[in-house]
């Protein structure tokens, strides 16, 4: 790529960041609504072994309880709003089709809180997966315009749901790309992703730019196919 | 993320690929379209260092001559068009803006050759950097579809225009996303790719998948901007 990030990177006279200098998140609650999901259980797993607490959503909460059940390590289950009102982290981990419906009908019970949306909207044919534009201009900023007294960011796009939930994985070497408008939101969301072993969390711009992460799925999906992998993402030079 | 990545990694019967298992083009002559700006010139010092032959293609054959005479390392100079006649391989590295009309009229002399688009489609304001969409989907496919008689790839997008000119820097240890319609092609720009030490090609789908990966250059910015750093990008598990 050419000039702008070499000229800012050179010539900018604010400090140097450390992805790794971060606030303690060790006390927060963190929700996951579709929690019951591949992705949404996946990460619940591993916020709860990593000694967060965890509250599991679902609209239907014998479904929650289920899951939080089999989940152990603490794990709780309530039904969506429930879920969002008990804490104080929420991650959105539902399907792309019911994300508008879903977080229109939460919004009250996101008030206040920092959503992190992690949906990735893509379609499949026959070829593989393709990126799906929101009218937004992703999930994200849809996220953001239906939740406008939450605190939106985009992270968690680029994990393997079989390594998130396979407890015979101690460690998941990748980095999370964190977006969002506020640093002190981003920097809570880059925490929780250092929270799990060899995950990093590294800020990767606001959410306009959160379209491309989302659909980098597509790509990741192909490279899983070509090679065999359970493909994820290192930031080199950070 | 969720399913398909792991059901299809899982399933599938066809062997894995390694991305090593390329083939030998050592022969091949690399020509850089827009080998005048900053990125152009760092991919034609890289692969010229690396012992391939190289032309540089400028819409002005005397820049091309000049660029190439500072260059070394045995680079070659001349207008796009003969460029582009000269060369087995034809990185297209020029502005976005300029894509379009130079891509348009060198239709014919690019015509049965291997090219790679390595464009990135972005805007700047004061918040940084945003993606355009091109109306064909991406630079990628505006390509594809101004040069039907071409082989169109995508990849090098995320390369730091800086490392690729540094004469210091021995390694860029990055990996490179490579986009394309045929195995044939895309293992041709991976073996490129790997023939810069520290780099490697990775396939990460088809032309469809290219808005993405040009996007991205925007988020990298940001993580630029942070951490001032040359960030890149590896793939892990493959």
């Amino acid at each position: 790529m050419t000039t702008p990030e070499s000229s800012a990177a050179k010539t900018s006279d604010r400090p140097a960041r450390d992805p790794w200098e971060l606030p303690d998140v060790s006390g927060l609650v963190v929700g996951v609504l579709g929690g019951t999901g591949d992705q949404g259980r996946g990460l619940a797993y591993r916020f709860a072994r990593a000694g967060q607490q965890v509250v599991i959503g679902s609209r239907v909460e014998e479904r929650a309880l289920a899951a939080a059940g089999e989940l152990g390590h603490g794990v709780r289950g309530a039904e969506n709003a429930e879920c969002a009102r008990l804490s104080d982290v929420v991650i959105v981990a539902v399907p792309w089709e019911g994300h508008a419906r879903t977080l229109e009908a939460l919004a009250g019970d996101l008030a206040g809180k920092l959503v992190v949306d992690c949906v990735n909207p893509l379609g499949f044919d026959k070829k593989g997966a393709y990126a799906l534009k929101p009218e937004e201009g992703s999930a994200a900023e849809q996220a953001a315009v239906l939740l406008p007294e939450s605190r939106v960011t985009a992270a968690f796009h680029h994990l393997s749901a079989v390594l998130l939930q396979d407890p015979e994985v101690e460690r998941i070497d990748t980095d999370v790309l964190v977006l969002g408008e506020s640093r002190a939101d981003t920097d809570v969301v880059q925490a929780l992703a250092a929270r799990i072993p060899g995950m990093r969390g590294v800020f990767a711009g606001r959410l306009r730019g959160a379209h491309q992460v989302e659909s980098l799925v597509a790509n990741l999906i192909s490279v899983n196919r070509r090679y065999k992998a359970h493909a994820g993402l290192r930031v080199t030079d950070v």
